[in-house]
Order: structure tokens, then sequence, then C-alpha cells
């Protein structure tokens, strides 16, 4: 049996694991978070209205099965109590016919002032390799976020970023604060990125690794500790049927070669097969006239004599060099699929003068940073307005594409009252 | 040595472990985390224009440091020069006084309009006990928010839970949604929350557990992905010199009795000692009217003969009783260092006509919700205006407080142009 299908016998009605041990729980398992993500990223775009009818049908539902839930509930309360369960256990575990059609009670206004202010996070641990000014751009990043920071710095930049912190302490106490507040690991041991990792005894709140994609990748899958990273920057740039030909050479030329080496930086271009015939080769020749080695697909060979044969693996990769892959894609559908399933939810551009493409792109494509008609090397806190950043964040959890002194903060609620209780 | 003079040897200015192994890492790592732990809460009450004077001497202090920098890193040079390093790692390695003093360039406009949107987490799982309601709730929540949601409900109203999940599953299915939006773990071995725990191979973005404290405790210890909880709710009323009497008793009666088994419900009283001597029989003698025991230290035993005596366990223990620990404490100072060293950052209030004291208050006590002159039972995020919540949390990163919608919301980046490129 498939996981999918012991999935679907398990959760039939009248569940067969309702007592003991399923035969392959990992399977079962694992099928349950696939059909989850699957249906997570439907829902994700259902519009509210589709959501609110589902709500309202859930509740029809609700009531129209109110005799089998109270049945079933029947069964858990003798359950319950023939394993002697105290009364208060009942209590919470009892559905009656009220119970299960309660609504929620109305909410009267109460005269209190609720008020959200940002808050430092607390400790922020940066580890970092080579460049040494990370020492002083963190340092002070941290400092002005309200955070105290824990600084690693690589082995190769130990003495000028102990030199660097010294001076860094220096101002801190010169005006009156802390000198612990910004702290350089005083060893190289490399152990000590071990006992980062681990939260220093709850002492580190969040770890930001800034440097190559190995670094990254071990403090993703060791830290205990909530991480600000991205692992890739497999950046697209999709040129749509709709794309004016001048733009998307400007914008495919700079989100490529500006600076090869930031994650901003494209390393797929997709060409929309409407307008493959007119724009394509033109693309792929600018490109390599600029000295981009250009990895297409047979149209893109086809187009382009000079163009080299891309494999599967160059849909994934991030170059961070002279070179670029280029696909012919069916249109907007293929594109947005192309670039879920191959790129790193960072930064992804489409070109194009149709809004409603752009719409469509902008919504369904699942990254931190979506541009329209811009390059991908805005992908940067200080064009956003933010300051300086300590780096771009591809998780979903707090902080989400440029992280600066806003997302190194969290928040609190004041609550301002004069003398009110909770009835 | 001690640990910390381990620290203050290897962190001076030439460390001691430069090169090789330190004598005892554990220690040292440890002791740089509660230094560091110490130092944030410095810093993060420090005003901006204190911050500020310290970026200001840290920057001349780099600029008066630049020889021993420079010389430090021309050994860094040298070592890596003599490894064999690659011409660009030099490069990044490399400072020289250009570097050392180089300044942010300006950031001119550029016609692009950045919008920060909304967009689902993806993926919440829901671990709960024994009320069947959750199901329902915690469902339609997740659904609300776009997200998609795996519950596990418990063993013991597993059956009434698989009715409420199939009613759901109806539900969606008659709006065009996945049914698969909504998945109830359809067994009850136990081996399946282990297994959420670990993220079902990436495809759990959160993880809500619902319950007691040994689950909330098991789930914060063993999850890999984020949780959205607290453990505690150790509230605190603090009854401040200047607060009037009646309102005191009206505030502390309702944060601990209206219901005791909520987060909310207060669990400590601290009066402070200017006005013990008109305030802390009355409040004493109130809770234990009203059926309340009471806890209290050698003062209030003193003020009120029927208070038994606290230990220090009971400062810290959330009774969800109907029992308090009330303690005199010196002034401001000593209650919000009491609140910080036994609270457990979830709601605080104080009761006081001074709002000087007010507002220190709400600044310095590090809890997701503090409050002047309320009840601890307004925690709840309905009276927050956020409509149902899945829960309260006590973690910084991301959600802190109420958990409604919006913080089961992720958000990304639009950024809109006409063929900007970066310069």
């Amino acid at each position: 049996m498939t996981s999918e299908a012991a999935l679907r016998v398990v959760s039939s009605e009248r569940p067969a694991g309702e007592d003991g041990r399923v035969p392959d729980l990992a399977a079962l398992m694992g099928a349950l978070g696939r059909r989850a993500r699957s249906a997570s990223r439907v829902i994700a775009l259902a519009p509210t209205a589709q959501r609110n009818d589902a709500l309202v049908a859930m509740a029809a539902a609700l009531r129209a099965r109110q005799a089998p839930i109270l049945a079933a509930n029947a069964l858990d309360l003798a359950e319950a109590r023939a394993a002697g369960q105290p009364p208060a256990f009942i209590d919470r575990l009892l559905l009656d016919p009220g119970r299960l059609s309660a609504v929620a009670e109305a909410v009267e206004p109460n005269g209190l002032r609720f008020e959200r202010v940002a808050t430092p996070l607390g400790v922020i641990a940066v580890i970092f390799e080579s460049r040494p000014n990370v020492t002083a751009d963190a340092g002070a990043l941290c400092l002005k976020s309200g955070n105290a920071a824990i600084l690693r710095a690589g082995s190769d930049s130990f003495r000028t970023a102990t030199e660097i912190a010294a001076a860094l302490r220096e101002g801190l106490e010169a005006a009156g604060l802390p000198g612990d507040a910004i702290q350089l690991v005083p060893t190289r041991d490399r152990d000590a990125v071990g006992a980062i990792l681990k939260g220093l005894d709850g002492n580190v709140d969040v770890v930001v690794p800034r440097g190559g994609k190995s670094l990254v990748a071990r403090v993703q899958s060791d830290a205990r500790v909530p991480v600000f990273a991205h692992l890739d920057g497999n950046c697209h740039v999709y040129v749509h049927a709709a794309a004016e030909l001048a733009m998307a050479r400007e914008i495919v030329l700079n989100a490529k070669l500006r600076r090869i080496g930031v994650c901003g930086a494209a390393e797929t271009l997709l060409v929309d097969e409407a307008c493959a015939a007119t724009h394509l080769e033109p693309l792929v020749t600018a490109l390599i006239e600029a000295g981009c080695a250009v990895r297409g697909d047979a149209r893109t060979q086809a187009a382009a004599a000079r163009a080299e044969a891309a494999s599967e693996a160059d849909w994934a990769t991030e170059y961070l060099d002279r070179i670029i892959a280029v696909k012919v894609v069916a249109g907007l559908d293929e594109a947005i699929a192309h670039i879920e399933r191959y790129g790193s939810h960072h930064t992804d551009a489409i070109v194009t003068a149709d809004a409603a493409a752009a719409g469509r792109f902008l919504a369904e494509i699942d990254s931190a940073i979506v541009l329209h008609n811009a390059s991908t090397q805005f992908a940067d806190g200080g064009e956003f307005g933010f300051g300086a950043e300590i780096g771009i964040a591809t998780g979903r959890m707090h902080a989400r594409g440029p992280v600066g002194v806003e997302q190194l903060c969290s928040f609190k609620y004041r609550v301002h009252g004069n003398g009110q209780i909770r009835p």
C-alpha cells in the first residue's frame, strides 16, 4: 500500500487507527505533511470571500452533523469515565447541543487603550567569516536596535576583529553603557560556534550567519534558536509576453551583472514563448556580449548559437558568477511554477507592460521580495529605506526580506486603564 | 579560576586563546552568554540619544585605533597568504585607511514604490488535549489567516474531533477549497506528535500546543520548528504607593478570581511598603473572604493573621487555583526586579495614580502584556480586538501576546517600478 493510500484508509470517517498503532506511521505522517503543504498554497491564494464561504459552510456542517458528533463524544466520555478521569476533565471533554452551537459572545467596548510598542529581541549572535567590517557593522546595528551582540569572527580576521571590538567597547563605555553589550568571542576555538548554536543556556535569542553557503547551512541545520538568514539567492527575471524589449534588456543585464556576488543577483532568465521570437536572441546576445555565459534550454540554444546547454541542475544553481541559465516558458503559469519549484524564495522580478500579469506574479510568487519592472539587485535594506541591514532572510517567521533595525525588534502591548476589571 | 575570571583573561586585548583551545570553553561561553543577557537589559532600556552617543564614540574610537587595527589586519593577511588563500579571499580580508573610514553612501530616491503585504505562514500544526472545540476553533482561525492546519487531538476526544474535522472538510469542499487544508491526524498513535515536532519534512511552519504545562514543555523542548506558546502565566499585580485602595481591591479580586484557570489570572500580589499600612490588610482580607488562600511573606503574615507562610517556591508558582502569593516590596525597583526574576513574561499590572511610576513599570517590565490600572484578566485576543486567538505567546519571535489572524501571517515586499535598474 502506498503511503497516500494508507492515509486515505486511515483518514476515513471511522479511522482504522483509532486505538492502536498504524502499520507505517512515518509514511502516513509524511503524506499528511505533503498534503498540507499542497493545500496551504491553495488556501493562501484563495480570496477572503471564498474563505468566508468555507467558514459558513463549515458551521452549517457542524450543525448538520450534531448527531454523529455528540454520539462520538458520548463514546469518548464513556472511555474517560471508565478510565477514572476526574470531573473537571470530563467537563472539558463534554459537548452538548448548547456548547456545539455556541457563538462567540459580543465584545463590549471597555475603554482600555491598547498600544503596541517595539522592544529589542535581546541578544543577537552574529557568526561571520573573513570580512572584518562585519564586526563594526553588526555591532552597531544591534546597538541601534537596542540589542546586545555576541560576535563570532572568522579565524582569518580574528586579530582585526579583536581590535575593532575593543574600539566598540571603548565607545560603549564612553557613553556609560556596558561594554558587554558587544562582545567578540575571545577565542578561535571552533567549538564556540556549536555553543552559540545551542543558545548559551537561553542567552541567545537569534543567530545571524553572515558568510558562505556552508556556514549558513550548518547554522540552519544545527541551531536550536531562531536563525535570520537565507541559504540561496536563486533569483529570477521573467520576461513576460508584454515586456518591452529595451526595458527587459536593461533590467536583465543589471539584475545579472551589476554585482555578480550579491544575493539579489539574477541567476535564471525566463522568457515567455509569446515574445521569444523577438526578445530571446537579443537578450541572450546582450548577456554574452557583456561577458556572461548563457546556459539555455533547447529553444534558447536554437535561437542563440552561442548559448551552451543547460542541465537540470542549472535551474537550481546560484552561480554568483558571470553565468546565467535561460529557459523559454509557455506563459505566466509555467513561469510561476518554475520559480516556485527551483527558486529560493528570495527575490524575483517580472518585466511586463501588462498590469494584470504583474499583479498575479506579485501575488503568487512566494518570495520575500517580488518586483515588477525593476532589477532584482534592489534587494537591499538600504534601497528599501530600512537603513543598514544585517542580511536578507528567506524564512517566514519574524523577519523576511532585508533585516534591519525594525526586524531586530520584538514588541509588547501596553494597556492603559482607569480601574477596568473584566466582567 | 572561575569562569568569569577565565573570560576576563581571554577577552583581554591580546587574547590568550588566539590560536588554540581554551582550558574551559564551556565556562567561557556560559559566562559570555550571561554577560550578554545582563547587558541586553541595559541596552534595551537606554534612550536612543545614548545609543547614538555610543555610535559616535565607537566611530571615533575606530578612527583613533586605526594603527592597531591595521597592524592586526596585516597579521591576519600574512597568515592568510601563508595559507595560500586566493586573491578574492585576501581582498575581502584586507582593510586599508579608506575602507576603515568608509561611510555609507547616500541613497538617492529611485522612484520605486515598496509595499509590505501580509502572507500566510503556510502550515500550522496545533496539538491539543481534551477540549474538542479546539478542532473547530483552530481550524477556522488557520483558514481565516490563509494557512493550512494539521490538528492533533488528544486521545480522549479523538472520536469527537474526528467527527468535527469531517464537518470542516465538508465545508471546505463545499466552497471549492481543498479538504486537506484542515487535516486531523487520523490516529491516536503517540509517535505522531514526535513526527509533527520534527516538522514533517519541512511541511510544518509553526507548532501551537494547546494544553497543560507538560504538553507545552515537551513541545518547547522537542520542536525543531518555531512554537507559539507560553509555558507559564505567572502574572503579577503590583499595588504601588500611589494606588487608590478601592481600585486596587477591585483589580486584585478580578485579576485573581474572575476565572482562576486562565493564563492571565494573577498569581502574585506585590504591595508597596509605602502603602502597606493602609492597603495590605484590607487587600488580604478581601481575598480571603472571597475564598482565596493567601501565602504571604513575614510582613503580610504580620498584617493579616489568616495569611499562611509563603515559601520561595510560591513566588514562581502558577497556581491556577484559589491561592495567591503576597509580598511587600520596598518600591518600584524591587517590584520590577521581583517580576523579572520570578515572572513568566506573560501579563503584569501596576495599580497607581502616579503616571511616572506607571510609565516606568510599562517600559521596564519585559512581558508580552503590561497594564496600568486594569485587571490582568484582559489578557485575551478578543479583548485586544484581534478577534479569535489560538493562544497567548510569551516568546519574543514573530508572535508575542495574543496570537490571532495577524500573528498567523508572515509578509512579503512588493516593489513596483517602471524599468529601474540599480546604479
